[in-house]
């Protein structure tokens, strides 16, 4: 009964041209091949992989869950089989360097492909997501020998990556963690035990390589003293060959909420003497070598909320145009009608119409910057654009998945009594969306990420020029008098304002008083998030107004995007920019009660 | 590793004085025995049962599920010994008539109590709260008879209720369902499918008392022409003694997102004939019967939300003070902390702590309404009251639930990573929460009901003496120079203006622009629902800062009240305030976007 899904290349496409820009990114030095016809085929094709072999199994996936099974985990029925599909096409390789196989291609266009494995199978594209990132850390950090070795086999999906970071001790705090690694005759032995370990094995991959925080002897305290390693499931000879199986194994997998067919592992290293390893580059240089993989995940997740929020849209749409119930509200008739034509349901639907595209708009402006920040041939504007990424990262990861979260629920909701029951397909979206406002960081540990770090960095100049571009968009849409892009500027407007406020409150709060600003981390990030989303929005709305100026003959798409563009500003922008108080206030409000009256 | 539940009695007891006026109340005709002493009695009583007894089997209840063994539900270990112990004790009969064995007291007690029963058990507590609305049916629409025979044994719980509406094709259009009643020797053949009969079926009452709508022969079309029935499970002699099993029966249980613990199922009536029914009230006056029962069941799935909002606050804060994560970002030391400490978390639970108090000032403000709308001497007030009651049931059936919810998710969110994980509890809390906000009439239907009826009853007096009501507590607040009930009022009176144009919008729309009225629905209860929650909590603040002004001995309960009620003014009123646009604006930007571009 689960719905289909069919990836919305015509509105991607639309992101892609009118926000990102593609065209001009594929003029940039290195990505020749992103030729306009190039994407639009790369597009199609991966939307009909998403569609027809991804989507398809997810529900049936979750049913079915990732069991652990004589200590090796198996995958739901299909899972190998679209992996190795996957495989074969050269999904993975699509951003990798060429010099390992990849296919050099912007992440502006890479983004669309998350969003479509994300939106068809979670639990399955998780996986590549982890390995994306290890391949990302290998690129930045490691040596020509261990490129050698691994990039290759990673690149194509041959071989898997993953991330361990947590322990039971250590969470959001990683700089608690206790895994050792001891040198051992020009390499390392990896003790210890990591939990929560997204595709920590499976029978995919003909490896499995880690990607493990630990701490070398006489290793300062805290994160300074944290190290990276690649500890492969199978070992590896120079030659790239695989050998013996490691000294490590998966001890459980997690019983969870959702996200079922994605296995949750707690690893044990070196039950038997030590993990054999290699250090990520240099001996306590580990959470540099991890924040290019998280920066990378974490985007990543913001895409996961934006795909949820798709699939479970689609899923509800779909559902109400079909279900017929009551009769119309505007007495139109006395027979049933679907449920899309009553008022209350469609308000559901354009709020995850709207959401979904915000998002969209917002993940896909971060790609944009990953391009932008390395191949732009203007070191300033590398420098803008790294600022932007920096500081849009927390805000797309918090923002998209909190928000992903309620569209799921939406979904839900627009299901009535059956979006309760599993068979449905609605409640797995839901389950699946609430894991990613946890992982790669909370989204607590995100806003307090973009209050603490990045609205400092370089001075604040990042933020103080977001707010400028917000600015300058508002001021092009002043000449308009009536009609929904005056409604939009009338909303943007002061929730842009309201975000300076807040921001030059933060700024100046922050280093006196930190408790302050930490308490209002999050209701400053929700700010930002609404605020950048309709900012986005509305420059799609402007673009969509120029084409329907002159004629181009899609004139129901186009006005759909200004439409939508309004709802949002409409809708959400108001309350937005209404968290000034809360946020200016938060040191009041937030730890006014004692600690022993809660 | 699920957390332990401690009914809230001081902060039950501090509602139950100074927003419900309990000792008024039990001063009330027909009260007498609601005596103070009494009252605290019952409540520590009720405490000790839900905390010791109730709650320790909900999580492992969770776990096991409601089953479907050879046509017969059974319940997961422990249940039906609860069900007994809640029989013996007689907690059934608390508001029942001292006609048929009940004890008479009031609903603002029981209220209290039906919060400590769905806190600790709701897939448990839900059957009861089935039973009370089948007893209110009856007792307000049943024969002499069918009181004498069904009220006795159902008031003890011996027997339970269950409540049959929906059919596949009648969910929110209740009106268009098809099972059909036939007279039959002065009985009626009932004969049909229901789906989504909570507690349809269970091995813990020795009967099940099944209150069916159905159609009898030519009655009109829609909702004028449904009657309901009484079906019992076993047939019941003029005696009252147990005969053979009745022609209905369980098909199914569904697979459900949460509330695994409570069945739901699809019944069969009539296969072998018709099953055996009784005609409840006269014929085609099925509705006004079911909304007795509806009515009350709204209220009490209202309650739930605030149950399992509290339920979840108490499972975060403990984990909140448990957990050590991380350094004091105020610099106090170097040391790991409990997460308590972290302003991010300490806003999430403040969060729930301020919800939790407003939902339950909600709620027991509706049953207050209840009491007194049928005890008050003066006809004029018990209307007043009767007025605020229809007013106010679809704003706490929704805003209670919707919130609930969004609690229970910020529940998992404090545990973190662990959140995720089923085995700590936070979770089911998530997973249980999410049919309250779509049964007994979707919220969407519940914010319909609002605008379409409970506005314009009465000529919109309700409405128009609550907005007065929350001026008079702006106005009391006036002489406020500073401080936190300064503050509140700030936040209050601008909110209370906008709450009072939204409902004159809403009220001068709705009768000539049905689909904009429709909608507003949504924002707009949502509003009202923020608003009167503030308010409440604001009379609460001054009557805890008038017990501070006379010294009574509990400073930090108190000051803590106020500072509660301070934290939700000012996070929670200007953004519900600013829906004012969203709402007004209903029609320009809800339905703008054609259907086909959805």
């Amino acid at each position: 009964m689960a719905a289909d899904y069919q990836a919305p290349v015509k509105d991607m496409r639309f992101v892609l041209d009118t926000v990102v820009d593609l065209d001009r990114i594929g003029e940039l030095d290195g990505f020749e091949t992103a030729s306009r016809d190039t994407v639009d085929q790369i597009l199609d094709e991966a939307a009909k992989f998403a569609g027809t072999v991804l989507a398809p199994i997810n529900h049936d996936g979750d049913r079915q869950g990732a069991r652990l099974v004589n200590g090796v985990v198996r995958m739901p029925d299909g899972f190998a089989d679209c992996y190795r599909q996957y495989v074969d096409a050269g999904w993975g390789s699509v951003t990798a360097s060429p010099d390992h196989g990849g296919m050099g291609l912007p992440w502006s266009l890479n983004v669309a492909l998350n969003e479509m494995w994300q939106a068809a199978n979670m639990s399955l594209a998780d996986g590549w997501m982890l390995t994306q990132g290890a391949i990302e850390a290998l690129e930045a950090h490691g040596s020509a020998e261990q490129k050698a070795i691994y990039l290759p086999k990673l690149v194509t999906g041959e071989w898997s990556g993953t991330m361990n970071l947590t322990e039971s001790g250590a969470g959001s705090d990683v700089g608690a963690l206790r895994t050792k690694a001891e040198p051992d005759n020009g390499s390392w032995r990896i003790t210890g035990t990591k939990i929560f370990i997204t595709h920590g094995d499976q029978d995919m991959s003909d490896n499995v390589i880690h990607l493990v925080l630990a701490r070398t002897p006489g290793a300062p305290p805290g994160t300074k003293g944290i190290s990276l390693f690649l500890v492969p499931k199978r070992l590896v000879d120079d030659d790239g060959r695989l050998g013996p199986h490691n000294d490590l194994r998966v001890v459980s997998l997690e019983h969870k909420l959702g996200h079922l067919a994605s296995p949750t592992a707690m690893m044990s290293y070196g039950d038997d003497g030590g993990a054999l390893g290699g250090l990520i580059g240099g001996e306590n240089q580990g959470m540099a070598c991890m924040f290019t993989m998280m920066n990378n995940a974490r985007l990543n997740v913001a895409v996961q909320g934006l795909s949820i929020a798709d699939r479970a849209y689609q899923a509800a749409r779909h559902w109400a145009r079909e279900r017929i119930q009551g009769t119309d509200i505007g007495g139109r008739g006395h027979e049933p009608v679907p449920i899309i034509r009553h008022p209350d349901v469609r308000r559901m639907l354009m709020d995850m119409k709207s959401h979904t595209e915000a998002m969209r708009a917002l993940c896909y402006s971060a790609a944009a910057a990953v391009d932008l920040a390395r191949h732009h041939p203007d070191p300033m504007m590398r420098a803008r654009h790294h600022g932007y990424l920096e500081l849009i990262t927390p805000v797309a990861k918090a923002w998209c998945t909190d928000q992903g979260f309620e569209m799921a629920s939406l979904g839900v909701q627009v299901h009535g009594g059956m979006g309760y029951i599993e068979e449905a397909g609605a409640a797995q979206y839901l389950r699946d969306a609430r894991i990613t406002m946890i992982y790669e960081g909370t989204n607590g540990i995100q806003a307090l990420d973009l209050v603490r770090r990045k609205l400092r960095q370089d001075g604040g100049q990042a933020a103080g020029r977001l707010i400028a571009d917000m600015r300058a968009t508002v001021a092009a849409l002043g000449a308009e008098r009536g009609g929904a892009l005056a409604a939009i500027r009338d909303r943007l407007a002061p929730a842009v304002d309201a975000l300076d406020q807040a921001t030059n409150w933060i700024r100046d709060t922050f280093a006196d008083d930190p408790v302050a600003g930490a308490a209002a981390a999050t209701p400053y990030c929700r700010m930002m998030g609404f605020t950048v989303g309709g900012w986005l929005l509305a420059q799609g709305a402007r673009a969509a107004a120029a084409r329907l100026a002159v004629a181009n003959g899609d004139t129901g798409f186009h006005e759909a995007k200004i439409q939508t563009a309004r709802y949002f500003a409409e809708q959400h922008l108001p309350p937005a920019a209404a968290l000034l108080g809360p946020i200016t206030h938060a040191r009041e409000i937030v730890m006014a009660v004692a600690e022993d009256q809660l």
